[in-house]
């Protein structure tokens, strides 16, 4: 089964890489107002999806900054 | 309006966060096959479609080794 891990910042933490995205957009001449960014995870595995939440706590998201979002693909 | 683009490994091209996610789901006991990973950047921009299009050329893509996805969100 292949499941899609997304993971993004809580909303108040610090995005640099979103916010230097931003910034670099801009100086390219684009006009945007924001730019957020997460990172998403294809897992291949027979595992069922209470053990992909446990992948996710113990190793793909830190749960202080970050939120995740399991989904079947 | 707010876009969401996906920036992903094209097929073949080596994705070591991908991998490295593997080997340590598995050191830490989870079974999975395969681990692939994407860049999400969500986007706020009144700018056409076509021009979110120039910005995953100009910026957030490496169109040599990756592939992008836009869509509107």
């Amino acid at each position: 089964m292949r499941f899609e891990v997304r993971v993004s910042f809580k909303p108040g933490v610090l995005d640099a890489e979103g916010n230097a995205a931003l910034d670099a957009l801009k100086s390219l001449g684009f006009k945007a107002s924001g730019v957020a960014t997460a990172k998403v995870y294809y897992i291949e595995t027979a595992e069922p999806q209470a053990r992909v939440e446990e992948m996710c706590r113990k190793l793909l998201a830190n749960p202080i900054i970050q939120d995740y979002r399991i989904s079947k693909v």
